[in-house]
């Protein structure tokens, strides 16, 4: 542990996607499978999944670890914490780099996700006044009887993270789990394994325990063999709402503590009153930004009442500004998505919805990257006259598509806005404070954003959900972070003499 | 809604057990089952189960009355709290005197836990204040961006309980549900529905609006129809590791959130510098009281070192001093256990117990009231010589069987503690201060006593459980009931003019 | 102590008004003084000033009666405040009518003050849960070592109260005082005693242990007296900002805890955006309201922009509607000053406010009531132009007197707020989310109202105040209160062996 | 700001003890006065007192910076906080030095400290999510209303503080008072200001805004300058309990919050249960340890009956093996005390001591050291037979003198513990569980120590302190810091449409 950094910082990615277990790199046996550059289609490195067997090594380690890093004061824990902040920004370029590159987002969204990443760290160094938030103690609850409630580690703990946020999402949980006092597996997305190579090369400069913080990459075997592995306390995902289902279910069969966030369908509701001027450009960036690939991102955008021509004029015009390329070109607003499939996926979307009565205004999606004319890119997408009988009001798009629709007042939007199965987040654009009252009222969504266009809580805030947008009770981030890798043990004392 | 009781309540328990849904009585078709008095093997009274269909209608009903008591201000809420106290107030000794009936333990163990059901209520009474606690407000999150997280209620929760605290385990749940603005749905044991009847006596008295707390009686059917509604958000149980276990899984294959606490197997461990006559009827009243049917019961105790001898020759001098009767005698210390089965299948653990190497120091088994010669009566079992290899070391007893089990030393007991698969609650009978301290930090149980034999956390606390004793993260009553039945739904607002 | 009361409750006021000390009604020698009923002059009672020896012997009381009071569990506390809501809400009708009757408020501003201060009884019924709230236990700050804060009382507490609520303010303490375990002392207003004598009656009923509550009655002799004993440990006193001062100046000096509310000088800002329908009632409510006596009216108006003509109009049309009256009768809704002296205090700063410039527009100064011709009452006055540099535009007014100002924006009406010395309370009409927001954050006053003219804090959060009408740091009611009368212990220990 | 610190940074103290205002380091015109090193009586710097005047000119600065201060978004301030703990991590050796050197304390000691200073930087770096504890809001206080409390900052802030820890007690404040977004003023004491200089050149490298962070240096006249300054709004203090009393006194009459800590006077118990071998050394260090200038030292050590004659003897032992000499030599055990006017009254109270009937077992009062005969040093002393009416058992000796007493049981050493005035801190030292509880809940002081003896508390918990050893209710460091740095701003909410 050092709290200075003076040394060479590794801040290449590796060919070679390798595992970190028991406090240094590993490398497994196995069929590789490439990690592919989803604008120019290189091949970036290879990948090899973690076998069943590999995870149940990986998690052995942690959980012989465990002891030891529980009995390290929260004092002493929060030192790695603050070291880990200072690697994390020493690479902060870097990582947003490499994430550029694998995930194919812009690099300016990049370095912004590294940034909320490392914010999450910054929360969890506070550890030792968060242990002491929420725990208690009282006299006399009966006489001479005094009952007290302890937040005590559980063991070890795993994360399961998507595509879409490479290097962010691991640090909504990895800080919280290891400054508790447990230990912790990572399992990062098999498409975006990278960012979390350099976040490990910060992990390892900081020299946590052997054991500690682990890595292990792979695929659907992996997962499983993580979900359910017994010696595993809990289990935290992030992912598709089918797969949350899945892992909630399997996690609960086996008996664990489990947060799985799943899809979203969020929707911009914009009123009379809102300020166009400043909503549009925060519509637009909500939608198209991370190529629409954002679990927070207003794919449909329902205009109330007059606004709406108005509305819909400057979104148009907004949209058709946006520059598509490759990531690591500043100029870039909408970088690729992440897989052909996912570009075939998104393209049906659109010709279903046309299909059941949509509007095509813009439609860029034949863009063709004149460099990479095989990159996995497409145009921004405009569609009007969307309804919620539609598929595409009700699944989500993960694309850079924005729906249009349109109702006569604020509560024929809010109606749109909860017809869909998910929770996730939805924002109003007003300046009308009644009208924001109501829609946090009535809008069954864990995040609502007022003049917000991307309502990602705060690291000292818990990520919300609702719906089929999050399975369990506890979510990531914040306080609710230190009650999932907490129990608070109570204890009932009285003495004889 | 009244704050003055002065008419006639009602106290005797019905010869039909009905339903409560939306606001009054109701009774539905169908078999029906006798509700049988475990001492006097008469049939208190006759009992339908509701089908998925009438389960359904009555979700229909909470769910309908959701939305305007959600809109009911929480201090309004909590007047319905404070006059139900006053009402289950009234109907205390009633109550006791039914559930000393059907569940067959002492009138002085029902009045008991009557007691802490109501001290529920009055925690949930206070519920403006708690819904002020863990919610937030945080200023410029970003510059002119504010961030707050608001506690709101879900929907409809159900809770299925037991049937060894029939009148206190409802009020776990019962009250923080509807205080925090949900409607609610209790199943109670279908072994012993008569505390609930009464129950809702009081409820029915305080008039709450129609549907906001209901009651539904049945059996598995009944269960399962609540567990797979999917217009309920959230379930709570108690009853066997089993049964929570599937619970826990198929509840989450239906989203919801869950707790679910299941058995326990309790350990009690007595040291050197234990206070023997203060520690020993301590341990007794752990082990027999409520006929052993409780999930705190020390069912085994360690004696560490040379305390064992002594402890040994008190524990069974204090058990052959016990009175097996009718729960109703006021002077009966073990009451009947809850059925023949019941009694059947302690029988054979003890057996079982003895053919693996236990030795039998008192055995009331065969133990026959005079009265009811076909009562489920058992007398008290003390089994010496247990290990932690034997079935009765690990599985849950729930009947008046204590099991004496010695080691050299402290971490010994800690490790025959740690080796079951559960984590409800252990003791320790000590007055060193470190050992008490290393007794907490070390066992694996969510309620440690120290000196404290039924470690039940106070009402304004949760109900700790690890292991197979508790799935999901949220347990019930106190703080933890709060958040369970409440969304902290995030806002992130700022205003553009 | 009692859960249902159906005795005969004392509800007439005596004709002598005593104290309350250690458990029992006690009458003092002294010179008597009358307790005028503002509006018919009479004399209702007689009352005896509190000498120094008496206080002395009170806070005697008191101190004895702390340890065992603090010995007693915090649920044990907890059913006294039960009961005593029980008791206040039967006697609530004849407080309200002895407290319009001693105030000269209209009877329906009594009964919603009486509500107001059952309120605060109803939160600190939940003392149990709020005493574990802000304690806190943290294992392992050094190897082995756990930290603790518990929450303990601290003995002895006096709350010296005011004239213009004579029964919600000594809730404001007295309920949080005896909760978490210390014993109180209450001292009211010399000219509105009787409130407190029904209120004791209720105190009475409830039987709390001998000298947890007091009462002693009194002027500026007794009031010394309290705040430099040395037995008390900490003070809370609502008054002027003079007396206010004073009162933390000689506290402090004595060592004691202090909370001292003082004067305050509330405006109203009323932007183009307000829904004037709905804000002027609103704005009349809270100038006229309690005949202006109220810490938290908003005595100056200010108009801005536009809205200012139409406002004006709507308020003086409001204003000649108001009927002054006797509080007790039902249509009354201005009842008298308090005394003479306040009415001619009024009366000058009126005609120094014309003086300076202010235009009279509406103007009852000279209003006699036909029966009661001696009464001191005063018909509603309205004011225009005023301007910040005006006496009556900086201090409190405490009479039915509305200031109209008008400003061009709301960057010049929150100069004009905070440009007094005060800062209680504010209030702003209006729509828009960022005018609130803006209110909030640049408004130096403790209790900001959004379209809400009395901005009284609920029970469960602290009343709060900033400049010269708050002197301390914790405020009443809330979780301020707890820990106004807790010190959090800290406890660091570790075991040897 | 900068989280890398590349550059060199300064570490020897200057020659001329500079302000810190406005963001540079100022010097100012005057008298000057030596600061000299007690060990080697050689001048280490002249220092000059700032005037009335000056002062007036550093608050203008700080009032001016706090606006924009106050608008930094919690996150960005915290990034100072991060800078800030490396910056003094870099300098915490030179820190260490100057403060032994200027003290006297030995360079461990200096060591510690240090550490523990920064401990609350890193406490107050995790301020985003204090905010949040402890602000709220809740929904429907009335119907469509919502009430919320938001932590807001003050303005400006001072702290005096006292020469026995002057790198740790500032960092009390300092961090705090800024991350809350209040701007801040330091005074550290005119005997040892030079630890100070090197926390603010750490304070300028992290480039705070201009005016955000202050220090000035001087004596009396500067700090009845800030008690009295009316644009300053909350003092902090530690010193005497007589200046703090007139601290809390001045400050009071000037409106301020204040929190004042006074001296102390703590004793240790040990009772017939204690492992002497671990306690003995634990004592020692607590009484001898700064050279007994700290006011959490235990200075009267009580043996409870049979355990007395083994503890004597082995105290006696023990402080025979102190080790006299300068601070900076590793193998000192105690250095000199501060000024030859300490070393006269400690002498003083010594020999009055024996004169009452104590008896000198030790006394190395006239210890001389071979290279500095000047120098302020005194061996350690120890003195029997202390009882409760000497004057040395209830004033503080400040000095390094253990006075010895004995009694029969535990309820007497409680006894002569509670006689003091004082309540800052008490450790008893014993195996016992129930010893432990019984003399957190009966000794009347503000840190327990169990088996600790120098009961510190962790900078994420307050520092307790009651009786003549605190005035006020919010305790320096941890949660009680964020409330009294911060007004909890009440706002009630509605919208009419």
């Amino acid at each position: 542990m050092t709290s200075q950094h003076e040394e060479v910082v590794a801040t290449t990615t590796p060919d070679t996607v390798r595992n970190y277990v028991g406090g240094g790199w590993t490398t497994i046996d196995g069929e590789t499978h490439p990690v592919v550059d989803p604008a120019t289609v290189e091949d970036l490195a290879e990948i090899t999944y973690t076998s069943a067997d590999d995870v149940d090594a990986a998690v052995g380690t942690a959980h012989e670890a465990f002891e030891e890093w529980r009995r390290t004061p929260p004092v002493e824990r929060s030192q790695y914490l603050f070291d880990l902040k200072g690697e994390l920004e020493a690479r902060a370029d870097d990582i947003a780099e490499a994430l550029s590159r694998e995930h194919g987002k812009t690099v300016g969204e990049a370095r912004g996700e590294v940034r909320r990443g490392i914010e999450n760290v910054e929360v969890a160094a506070g550890i030792p006044n968060m242990l002491r938030e929420g725990s208690g103690i009282v006299e006399d609850v009966a006489s001479g009887m005094d009952e007290s409630a302890v937040r005590q580690p559980l063991g070890v703990f795993a994360a399961v993270v998507p595509f879409n946020f490479p290097a962010m999402i691991p640090l909504w949980f990895l800080p919280y789990a290891v400054a508790t006092g447990n230990t912790f597996i990572l399992k990062p997305s098999e498409r975006v394994p990278l960012s979390s190579q350099l976040i490990f090369e910060a992990v390892d400069a900081v020299d946590f325990p052997d054991g500690v913080v682990n890595l292990v990459n792979g695929g659907k075997e992996t997962v499983t063999a993580l979900l359910e592995h017994e010696d595993i306390e809990g289990i935290s995902f992030v992912g598709s709402s089918s797969v949350a289902r899945h892992v909630y279910e399997t996690a609960a069969t086996s008996g664990k503590r489990v947060q799985a966030q799943g899809g979203a369908k969020n929707y911009a509701v914009v009123t009379e009153s809102a300020v166009l001027d400043r909503a549009v450009p925060n519509v637009l960036g909500s939608v198209y930004g991370n190529a629409g690939q954002r679990c927070l991102a207003n794919d449909v955008v329902v205009g109330v009442g007059d606004v709406y021509d108005d509305l819909r004029e400057r979104l148009v015009e907004g949209a058709e500004d946006l520059t598509v390329g490759v990531g690591l070109d500043e100029e870039t607003d909408i970088g690729p998505v992440i897989t052909p499939e996912s570009r075939d996926r998104i393209d049906e979307m659109v010709d279903e919805a046309v299909a059941e009565g949509a509007e095509l205004v813009l439609d860029e999606r034949d863009f063709e990257h004149p460099e990479y004319p095989e990159g996995n890119f497409m145009g921004p997408v405009l569609l009007e006259g969307v309804t919620s009988e539609m598929a595409i009001a009700q699944e989500e798009i993960f694309g850079p598509v924005l729906c249009l629709a349109s109702t006569d007042d604020l509560e024929g939007a809010i109606e749109m806005v909860n017809a869909t199965d998910y929770g996730n987040a939805s924002t109003i654009y007003t300046e009308r404070g009644g009208e924001a009252r109501q829609y946090r009222y009535e809008v069954d969504a864990g995040n609502i954003g007022v003049n917000v266009g991307v309502c990602a809580p705060m690291g000292f805030f818990h990520f919300g959900g609702r719906k089929a947008s999050f399975f369990g009770d506890l979510h990531a981030q914040g306080e609710d972070a230190i009650d999932f890798y907490t129990e608070k043990t109570i204890e009932i004392e009285r003495w004889f003499s």
